[in-house]
C-alpha cells in the first residue's frame, strides 16, 4: 500500500515533492518510492517528475478503484464498509450474492467497470461496456418483511437522481417505474433482488444493483437500446467523476435504506411524484394488451394511477405492465 | 466411464464373469477391464476375482453416486435431469443456488455425503456428519408468485413421508411446521430458499433442501440435538440404502411440484392433517411468549389451528411461533 500513501502526500503538495521527503517521511527506499510511482502511472495517474525538483500529480485517472472512492466517501457510515472494486465481472449483483452467501457483512459494496453478462428487470440485460459506466451493487441485510422491501427500487430511482443532482448539479427525471432519465432518454437501471427463506418468508439478504451509464456514446449499445438511451457525461457536455458520483450513490442508498427501515417514506413519494416525467402525459400500457392511457398519479406504493379512454381510474404495478410514451421512450 | 459399464455388466451376471467375456463385450483391453474393477473396489464395491472364472459383484456399498441414484430414478422425469454428487459441500442449498445463477437447468438436483455448514431454518444449523445422511437440494424454477410457492414446505415433509414410506414401508409422523418424526424424534428438515426480483416479486429460482439422518447415533450430534433427533437406520433396526431412498425423494418431490403448479394441494393437505403428530394434543407455542395450547387442525395454508385455555382458536404460522410437546420434541 506504499502506492497510496505516496499517492495521498502528492495530493496534499502544491508544488514538487522530493523523492528524497517522499523517501523519508513513508520509510520507504528511493526504489521503493519509485516503484509507487511507476505504478500509479500505470494506474493512469499523471506523474510528473522533474531533476532537482521531484515528482509533482498533474491529473488523476476516472478510475473506480477503492482509494478514490474512499475519498470521496468519507469515514463511517453503515454502507460502503468493504468495497470490492473489479475491473470485470459477470454481473456485480451475481458476485454481490455470491458473497452474500458466504457471510459478507451488511453495506458490502460491489463496483466494477465492465460486465459481461449484466442484468436487468424481468430477465433483461444490462449493457455494460468497459470504463463507460458505474456498475454498482449494494448488499443489504434488512429485517423487514418482503413486502416492507417492495418500494426499494423505486425509491433507488429517487436516491440516483438525488446522487446526480449532488454531484452534477442536474436534476434527472424519474420514467415509472424506476428509470432515471435526462433528455428523455435512459441513463439508468435498477434490479433488486432478494433472498427469502420460503417457508417464514424471513429475507436473508437484498442485493441492490444500480448501472449508471456515464460515457457511452450510440456505438457503446446495441441499436436498440441507442435509441433509448443515454449517457451523464454525453447529455451533460462534461465530463463527471466516476468515483465521486459513485461514493454519492452509496450516501444516497444509505439515506434511502434508513429511510425504509424507519418506515416513513413521504419524502420519497414527495421528491418521486415531483420528479416523474410520466405525470399528466399520455403513455401506452404495454402488457397483456396494449393501452393508450393518461398517468395522473402515484399511489402511496409507488403503483401508477392512470385514467383510461372512459373516464375509469386504475392503478397499475411494475411487472403487471411496462409504460412507453406516444413518441419515444419517455414522450 | 468403462467402470459404470463394467459394474453393469457385472450386475447383470449371476454368476462369474470371465475377465475375456467383459473385454471382448464392452472392446476394452484386458488391463482397462482390471482396472475398471480396481476403480470399483475403491468405491466400495466387492469384487471377487477367480482364476479361471473370473469375476464376481459380491456386494454394493452404501454410496450416494450418479450411478446408484440413476439406477433406481430411471430415465426420463422433471427433476434430476443433472445430478451433482459431491463428497463434501458448505451447504448444499447454497451450491445449487450457485448452480441457479450460473443457469443451471430446472430440476438441477445436489447431493452431498457431508455437509461442513448445513443450514437450517430460522438460520439455524443442520448437523451434517459424513457418509451418515442424505443432503439433497432440488432447483425449481416455478412462474408462480411467491405466495403460491409458501406451502412447499410443508409439502416437502408430506413428499419425505410418502418416499420414506415407499422405500422402508414405514410412513413417518410430522410434527407441525415440516418435521418428518419418527418415535417422536426428528429424522430430517426441510429448508426453501428463494431469490425473487424485488420490484416484481417475480420468482427467479427456488432450492429445496432435504436433509434426512440415517445412521446417525447420538454421538454423531451435539447434545442439545442427540435429544431430539433421531436417525432412519437407528429406529428401523436395519439399513436402507440411501440412494433409493434419494431417487424416491426425488421422485416424490416431483409429484409435489406438479401439484403445486396445478394449484389444487386438497391431497397434500389430507395427508398433512394424517401424518401430523400434534393434532388434538396440547403443545407449547415459543414465540414472543410462551404459550400452552390445543392443536386442533391445519388450515388450508397448513398454518396450525389451536385453542387457547379460554376456549378461542386462533391460527399460528411458521415464522411467528415454534412448537414443541410438553414431554419433548413431539409429546
Amino acid at each position: 500500500m506504499s502506492r497510496e500513501k505516496v499517492l495521498q502526500l502528492l495530493r496534499a503538495q502544491e508544488g514538487y515533492l522530493s523523492g528524497e521527503a517522499l523517501s523519508r517521511d513513508l520509510s520507504l527506499s528511493r526504489a521503493a518510492v519509485w516503484k509507487a510511482v511507476e505504478g500509479l502511472r500505470k494506474d493512469g495517474y499523471e506523474i510528473e517528475a522533474r531533476t532537482g525538483l521531484g515528482y509533482r500529480l498533474i491529473s488523476v485517472p476516472d478510475v473506480l478503484t477503492e482509494g478514490e472512492i474512499r475519498r470521496y466517501l468519507g469515514s463511517g457510515g453503515l454502507l460502503g464498509c468493504e468495497l470490492h472494486c473489479l475491473d470485470s465481472v459477470d454481473s456485480t449483483n451475481t458476485y454481490a450474492k455470491k458473497l452474500a452467501m458466504q457471510g459478507a457483512p451488511e453495506g458490502t459494496v460491489v463496483i466494477a467497470n465492465h460486465q459481461t453478462a449484466g442484468r436487468g428487470r424481468m430477465g433483461r440485460q444490462f449493457q455494460s461496456p468497459k470504463d463507460k459506466g458505474i456498475y454498482l451493487t449494494l448488499l443489504l441485510r434488512p429485517c423487514l418483511p418482503p413486502a416492507r422491501l417492495m418500494p426499494v427500487t423505486a425509491m433507488a430511482g429517487v436516491a440516483v437522481c438525488d446522487a446526480v443532482e449532488k454531484v452534477c448539479g442536474v436534476r434527472p427525471g424519474l420514467k415509472w417505474p424506476n428509470d432515471p432519465v435526462i433528455g428523455k432518454r435512459k441513463l439508468c437501471g435498477v434490479l433488486t433482488e432478494m433472498s427469502l427463506e420460503g417457508e417464514t418468508g424471513q429475507v436473508q439478504y437484498l442485493v441492490l444493483g444500480i448501472g449508471i451509464n456515464m460515457s457511452q456514446t450510440a456505438e457503446d449499445f446495441t441499436p436498440d437500446v441507442a435509441q433509448i438511451a443515454t449517457s451523464l457525461n454525453t447529455s451533460l457536455g462534461w465530463a463527471v467523476c466516476r468515483s465521486e458520483l459513485a461514493a454519492a450513490l452509496i450516501r444516497e442508498v444509505e439515506r434511502l435504506y434508513l429511510t425504509l427501515l424507519c418506515g416513513d417514506l413521504s419524502e420519497y413519494l414527495a421528491a418521486y411524484r415531483r420528479d416523474c416525467v410520466n405525470l399528466g402525459k399520455t403513455v401506452q400500457l404495454l402488457g397483456e394488451e396494449r393501452e393508450v392511457v393518461t398517468a395522473v398519479d402515484i399511489d402511496e406504493e409507488f403503483g401508477l394511477v392512470v385514467r383510461t379512454a372512459n373516464g375509469e381510474e386504475k392503478t397499475v404495478r411494475s411487472g403487471e405492465v411496462s409504460v412507453r410514451g406516444m413518441y419515444g421512450y419517455v414522450e
